[in-house]
């Protein structure tokens, strides 16, 4: 019953500091559009061929995760997210194109479009220039916003359109996965700058990440809507 | 006399390839209205802010590509550009800025663009994911395009509203930059690939950098036009 | 019934590159030991211990494989090896380990050895400053030479003693491994340099990553043999 | 005049931590061997040329650092030492090389050691995998470990045969380089941890890596001897 956990104080610190990007993001009119089911079938189309590619980027970068961890328990976590997401839910999302009637050759010959990048690269980039620590705050936003707008779409939802996309993050499973990353980003804070950490300039740096990246999934919406 | 040469043999037939891409980038409004100064002075003063940030990410990128090189030659180039921007180009940056009244102070505490972002974190990334060919494929459009566009403003230009701007990028000395670092890359692709690279699939891969990150560029000059 | 397979075709190139150092590093005195059961129970207990802080570099050096891939198959390769080394292998040799009387915590306060570093950093760093293909290049003495060992073991073996470790990488499940390693290995070599690949200068430095990474192996098992 | 500054606070603490393995490093025979003349030449010309693969290694990982700064303080200080490498001194290298009898063509075929490689993968990968912090501090004990030797050679040597490599790093420029490097590490560390950096898990962290780097530049020294 961890699904009714919060995804820990890191992020609640975070969300705050980021606030009206945050707000952005997570009521975005794409978002609201799943809700009241407004999207229009295009866009959600569009967002679905664009996040196929998004989610190879976002596994190379829990594959990152991996080499930049300090702990077994950062290890395991990242690599069973990767496994999740490259041997089952990358096959999953292609099941629900074809559904949706994208073949996986359309799938695959989709060009990447500019917010997209920007987003992924960000991330990855994020990583690799800095520790497991600014690699991971860069994850946060997709990871536990899509959890709290799931939560939140699951409850003020006023039409069943998108109720297989509001199911799947609302769902146990993945309030699990956001309960977790929040608790390890959590202990991964401490363990690497201490009970005091909220007093460090990396503090500081690293609130910077997340709200930059909040704004870059801004723009990843934002793009949905132009499909 | 170098600054007559062009930019080497892969330079030409990566641009051959972006195509339309690269006229997009390369014939820009944001170019034409330098050509012609139809350009306004807050859109111009908004991309130099822009362009501050930037010259930190790309002088990164080139450090990076000191860490990846394989030769000493391709290790001195790059020491000599990232010294060069860091050490000179920067604070000539901050005078231009000044002398179009914005304060140093002003340019550190410019709110980084997503289109911005989206362009450097991309060319950071290629480096760190791929090996220096990625790198440098990725630096291309940006060195040589700037090249290219002062030449040809150079020639074209009714007005002298942006004379500096083109005179630094058709000057002498960046002619030369361009020219070297064309040269390098010549040098570079077959000391990895062999005289027979565009017959291998990295080119193709290597096209395709060269192709998104022109596509990026034109971002950030639409980005400038929004100022 | 993939375990009667080699390793692919540029294994076998690489190897009779690497010659004299694969034969130094796959007829290493403690490999002997491991066949007759000269070797010491101390040296093994040694080994042992250096090779659980060596599986975590090697996970590492697998979820950076992630982050490197420019397929889905290779992602999904090295997803799954990550997965089941540190969900699996790594509490198998807490295990083993603890059944030889070395306790986890015991373990977890080895000391690295130079030679340990050495050869895990060698990977890691191969693999960051190139790209998959140099990472893998890296890897591959340590998971085939592994593989070729325990297949001559199992026929050679004049002991016991040492039987479990035979049986672990002569058994169908290792070299099923090594099997699929050799041939994304082969496939990504021609994916990325073409079917031509052995004419590239990229393979005369992927052979020289190869024999490094063989020497340090040596290193390895002469570590071994201090304890 | 500021040869005579010490090399900052951070220093200072991580050296009395590596304790041992800091006297093992700064006390090695082969720096006792330089101070009084015992060392052979045949060793010496041994670690010349290790010396000079070692340069480009530590040419690259001081490229690395520009990409991981976080400042243009950092980025001008990382910039300024990569220049000063390889266009400078690894020239200088080269010409104390061929005055030793080392033309550079062997010192180009030079096979690089087990020892060599160790370490400055070691420093390279500490770097990729971790921060600006990690980087450094990996870096620390050679830049400011060679600027002690140096001071202390310059008092207690008794022998000339070695006067230049000892004017060297006992020169007031070597050790400006030191006294700077100190100092932007301490500052880094601030700039990162706060002020309060010694109570944080990070500064343990750092701590390791500077006795791992210093425990492979024992090696180093010993590898030295063997020549």
């Amino acid at each position: 019953m961890t699904a009714f956990h919060d995804y820990g104080q890191a992020f609640a610190l975070l969300k705050e500091n980021a606030n009206e990007a945050w707000r952005d993001y997570t009521r975005h009119d794409f978002v609201e559009g799943l809700k009241d089911g407004s999207l229009s079938k295009n866009n959600f189309l569009h967002y679905l061929k664009q996040d196929y590619i998004f989610l190879i980027h976002f596994s190379r970068a829990w594959g990152l995760a991996i080499a930049k961890s300090q702990s077994l328990d950062e290890m395991k976590a990242a690599a069973t997210t990767v496994d999740a997401l490259v041997n089952h839910e990358m096959a999953l999302h292609v099941t629900i194109c074809e559904a949706a009637g994208i073949s996986e050759a359309e799938l695959l010959q989709t060009v990447e479009e500019a917010e997209n990048m920007a987003y992924t690269r960000y991330v990855l980039e994020a990583g690799y220039s800095g520790d497991w620590l600014d690699l991971v705050a860069a994850l946060l936003p997709c990871v536990l916003g899509y959890g709290e707008i799931g939560k939140r779409l699951k409850t003020e939802k006023t039409s069943d359109t998108y109720q297989d996309w509001i199911k799947t993050y609302s769902g146990e499973e993945y309030q699990d996965v956001c309960y977790n990353v929040g608790k390890l980003f959590d202990i991964g804070l401490r363990n690497r700058l201490g009970d005091a950490y909220q007093q460090t300039p990396r503090w500081q740096a690293l609130n910077q990440i997340f709200l930059d990246a909040t704004r870059l999934e801004v723009g990843f919406w934002t793009m949905g809507m132009r499909g």
